[in-house]
């Protein structure tokens, strides 16, 4: 089993970020990555996916989005070359954005019925393969000495030859936010479980009955860390869920259905995400990738000059 | 002496924040201000010198970028209301924008020769009146409980009815890269100087023979802030350096002839400005403004829960 591609949604048209309620301004926002460059958050995360050997992207995106984001990764690639004229990491970046624009493709989510209905748009793309899905308005931060979340995944998913969910163990009063899911431990097999039962956004009492995982630390849950390699089985329950005229489609049922038919796996990457949408989600990511990265002095070091500034100002 | 203009210089063409090359997208990235909410950088600074009793602003700007502000402006404005209908506060800001709209004043800077050059293309603006000088790639940081820089500098220049300039005393491997004078301290005035010399951009040896200042700290410097008061006499001096054929022209060499004509202050300001051009300067500026705003609790955790996660994937 190999997996090539890549799904990633960007088509949301809930959570927005002011000023910037443009999806696609949203996806080009720069932000500066572990290799110490400001980069698209889009670019940071089709980049995770590379890092894991996937070939090709298909980018879900609202009606008209497709034109604009090639348009404004072609203006980024100018403006890079034109300003920094000479430099060798200009010409590298410039190479990198030219690849990337021959991997990325474009599906048009043409009606807003939910986040299943969004995946459910990629099946022309991904066909009979395998394929990793990511979240368009999330950033993935890893171990800069360890593999990258995606690659943790696919690893496990290429070697088991099954779908794999990332997860992350999460504090009962959060669960309410995420996919949460139950399943049985594999022998010595540390973080890997095989998935049983899967609830989108449970109560704590329902989580108490139905969904304790034995092993995990008193009052956390295996929660959906926004990142899956799903094998084209999905799109069949989805469809299910399409002809049926629903039209808040989501995924977790699918997920649910993936569970009874196949081997399905639940992985505890080591990484953490950061949700773009949320007030301080940038910074947050800003901050968590300065840290990952190679500027992780210098962001210790802004950090507490920060900190130290804030409290004599606070006492001037 | 009332001082209701104020000019920001927004042409730089020699430092760029990539991928923002563009003068105009890198004065509208998002940042989140103190009040919570995300704005453009060049409203968080218009918006300080509003608050400082400003009525017009002057934004020196590159060729062409006059309309496209206005654009970048309007298409907030809409997206604003389209995308948060019905909220109190999204009218507030759409009214925030209306007014900084009616405002702002664009004057293109033809040849790109310099600092000074940029000034001196807002003499029509200005003309009789004094007037306040911020930079457009820099955002200031203030107190929240206290009054921020601007409102300092002018109320200062209002009462002592001159010039003034913000500084920071820095240390001295810092000040190769700022203007740095000295001057007479005001008896019983604490951090007022009369400004009687200034260089720009000395070496540590030049400072120590002709720039150190009795009462600062051993080894520190009045360095500019980057934020003025300033009198139409400015534009003579700068005058004579253009009709000279001088093709880069700073403000240095004009402020120093002030101090010569005029009574011309220095004020230590209490607060810090962070360059957006840096590579860690945008990140640096965020988190000062989380730290100094409504969201200082939140800011703070978010900072401490994130050093708590790096430090454990180092360890994992």
């Amino acid at each position: 089993m190999k997996i090539r591609k890549a799904v990633i949604t960007a088509a949301a048209r809930g959570a927005r970020l002011y000023p910037v309620a443009d999806t696609v301004q949203k996806a080009m926002l720069p932000v500066v990555d572990i290799d110490g460059l400001p980069k698209p958050t889009i670019q940071i995360i089709a980049e995770e996916a590379f890092a894991a050997g996937i070939e090709e992207i298909c980018v879900i995106c609202a009606p008209g989005d497709g034109p604009r984001y090639q348009n404004a990764f072609t203006s980024l690639r100018n403006n890079l070359l034109e300003s920094y004229k000479n430099t060798d990491w200009a010409r590298e970046e410039a190479e990198k954005i030219d690849h990337l624009r021959t991997c990325l493709h474009f599906q048009e989510q043409a009606e807003p019925w939910g986040y299943g209905h969004a995946v459910y748009c990629a099946r022309d793309f991904v066909k009979e393969e395998p394929f990793l899905l990511l979240l368009g308005d999330h950033l993935y931060v890893s171990n800069r000495s360890g593999q990258r979340s995606a690659a943790q995944l696919i690893s496990l998913a290429v070697q088991e030859e099954c779908a794999v969910s990332a997860v992350n163990p999460t504090i009962e009063h959060q669960i309410h936010r995420y996919g949460t899911l139950t399943g049985k431990h594999l022998p010595n097999r540390k973080g890997i479980y095989q998935i049983e039962r899967i609830i989108e956004k449970p109560s704590m009492s329902t989580a108490e009955l139905e969904l304790q995982t034995p092993g995990l630390r008193n009052g956390y849950y295996l929660c959906f860390f926004g990142m899956h390699v799903l094998t084209p089985a999905v799109f069949t329950s989805l469809q299910a869920q399409v002809e049926s005229g629903n039209q808040n489609i989501q995924l977790t049922p699918a997920l649910q259905e993936l569970a009874q038919k196949e081997k399905y796996l639940a992985l505890e990457v080591k990484g953490n995400r950061y949700d773009l949408s949320k007030k301080q989600g940038l910074l947050q990511a800003q901050i968590a990738l300065g840290l990952a990265g190679e500027a992780h002095d210098e962001t210790l070091t802004s950090m507490v000059d920060l900190l130290a500034e804030a409290n004599q100002r606070k006492t001037l």
